[in-house]
């Protein structure tokens, strides 16, 4: 830990004071690339998202690698902005798929505006995201962004037949968590690593640890759906359940049922017959099964893995602080 | 004209022909890239357009461009499947922001799954498209794929605010015809010449030829709405005056319009009122002012270009044969 900041500060915002000027290099950037010339809802549809207040976790991750490997280059600025403009892509498809009309606490752009706005400009950020990335010529950092890329859509739409299926089991959550979440946070570090130059044991190492990140962040998320406080969340308790989502703690619970809670999974989930209670018995059967606290041992789990992962990457502040990020991302629930 | 096929038969086909080889393999990797090991609702969706029985006019251009220049290497395939895919994304996208149930005859991806499956199917060909791309190691090809890309976003978002506003001018249109069809031409073209090595000045009339080629397609796609043979085109008489698109015959005919016809075009596109006898005035307003006439000069005029642009391109059967193209392409509406 650095001596400048004080202990209590979250180590998010200790990452984005130390990174503040590369931070604010990122921002110049994706505010110069999402302009349009002939298409001003682009940048309006944009900004209402980016500018939403986001923690550009994402973009902080590929900032903090390349340095503490020692990266001088300009490019690691091009790449945060890359993996900011494919997640903010993501989240306007996401909102569409899901006929969301919330996030981070605002109305989303396809209530604001319409589907078709934001099904184009998340369209126009992916190939903006493209131009970006072939800008830094490294045609290495373009193969693991464009396998990111494809993971993330095949994610989605694994998640989409998951869904509401009972029989999704724990491998294929966790194939829709690689994609909708763990591939992102992994290619982010692993280009940092790779603009660099680091060696193919820390590039392995910083995979590694966005990956096992990425997944616990996940689960955490999805935890929270059952047991957050919403003031702090921005969610919704039983949001995922109304939407018939198989997450971990209910994949976790299905996998204990005895016949009548089968059943009553089979209904809420499956048919999508939900009543006054049935959220409150789903949360008893949670509590029931050891659900939640085995979720949450997961998450941890998975935290102690991108830990254990920064072992083989050179000691420096940022690695400290992105150690300390794993625990915070699982403090929430533990 | 080659001497082995007869003159009556349709340049396209006569690309197919003399390119079969090469388009055999482009839909072997297109059926191979197009799976997905999780996600099998993926190439279902994407088999459903592909295995259309579409023309394959784009890759047939890559595929066309690279072999007249000489190419002997394997990558104008990867190029030609790319550029495939990125066409295939376009449309699962466009049918859910035209909220469409038919094309090509058939019932659309959205009507058949939903808006859902659509969005990110077409995600993932987007991404698989970049991962064929990086497969072929050269930055200059995916620098112009990923221009490309921005354009054709970039465009359909433009056609979105221009669409129902009767200031939509003749130059807005042809920013919007650029990105929604001549974008992907004039890429599919140039890049089989970048890939080939061909020099600058060829590789730059290859671009004017594939950005001419897609504006006249267009253009013709347009008029044929207003006075085409349904049972050829496969579209509806004023399918575009219903959805209240504002196309070149219609900006040709409101430039023109006194303030009676300007009231109309004002209730019937702007406002969105349309009655009965609506589009028969609409026709008689587009021939009142030869409206059909001067559009169909200009695409005529834009297939001139595209062939003039072929007089610095290497002779070669494949040359007369975009050539030929040219002209079929304004056939059908003179």
């Amino acid at each position: 830990m650095s001596l400048d900041t004080p202990a209590a500060t979250k180590p998010h915002e200790r990452l984005a004071t130390h990174l503040a000027e590369d931070m604010d290099a990122v921002n110049v950037l994706i505010r110069e690339r999402m302009a349009s010339e002939h298409a001003p809802r682009i940048p309006e549809v944009t900004a209402h998202l980016v500018e939403a207040g986001g923690k550009r976790l994402r973009p902080m991750l590929t900032l903090a690698t390349a340095r503490l490997c020692g990266y001088t280059g300009p490019y690691h600025v091009h790449l945060a902005a890359t993996v900011e403009f494919i997640h903010t892509a993501t989240l306007l498809h996401d909102d569409v798929v899901d006929e969301s009309n919330q996030r981070r606490g605002r109305p989303t752009a396809n209530l604001l505006w319409d589907n078709q706005s934001s099904v184009l400009v998340g369209d126009y950020l992916f190939a903006r995201s493209f131009q970006l990335m072939v800008e830094t010529g490294s045609l290495r950092v373009l193969d693991i962004l464009a396998n990111a890329a494809a993971t993330i859509a095949e994610g989605e739409v694994l998640q989409l037949s998951a869904a509401q299926d009972l029989a999704t089991d724990e491998d294929i959550y966790l194939k829709v968590v690689r994609g909708k979440t763990a591939a992102l946070f992994s290619a982010a570090t692993e280009v940092g690593g790779v603009i660099a130059g680091a060696d193919e044991a820390q590039v392995r190492a910083l995979f590694t640890y966005g990956d096992a990140l990425g997944i616990a962040f996940q689960i955490v998320d999805d935890l929270l759906d059952y047991g957050g406080d919403s003031t702090k969340t921005g969610k919704n308790i039983g949001d995922d359940f109304r939407e018939r989502k198989l997450t971990l703690p209910v994949i976790k619970a299905v996998a204990k049922a005895d016949l009548e809670e089968r059943a009553f999974w089979s209904r809420v989930i499956e048919k999508g017959d939900q009543r006054d209670g049935d959220l409150e018995h789903a949360l008893a059967l949670l509590d029931r099964h050891g659900a939640m606290a085995a979720t949450r041992a997961d998450a941890v789990a998975y935290a102690a893995q991108a830990k254990a992962a920064l072992e083989a990457v050179a000691p420096h502040p940022l690695t400290d602080m992105l150690r300390d990020l794993a625990d915070y991302v699982v403090a929430r629930v533990t």
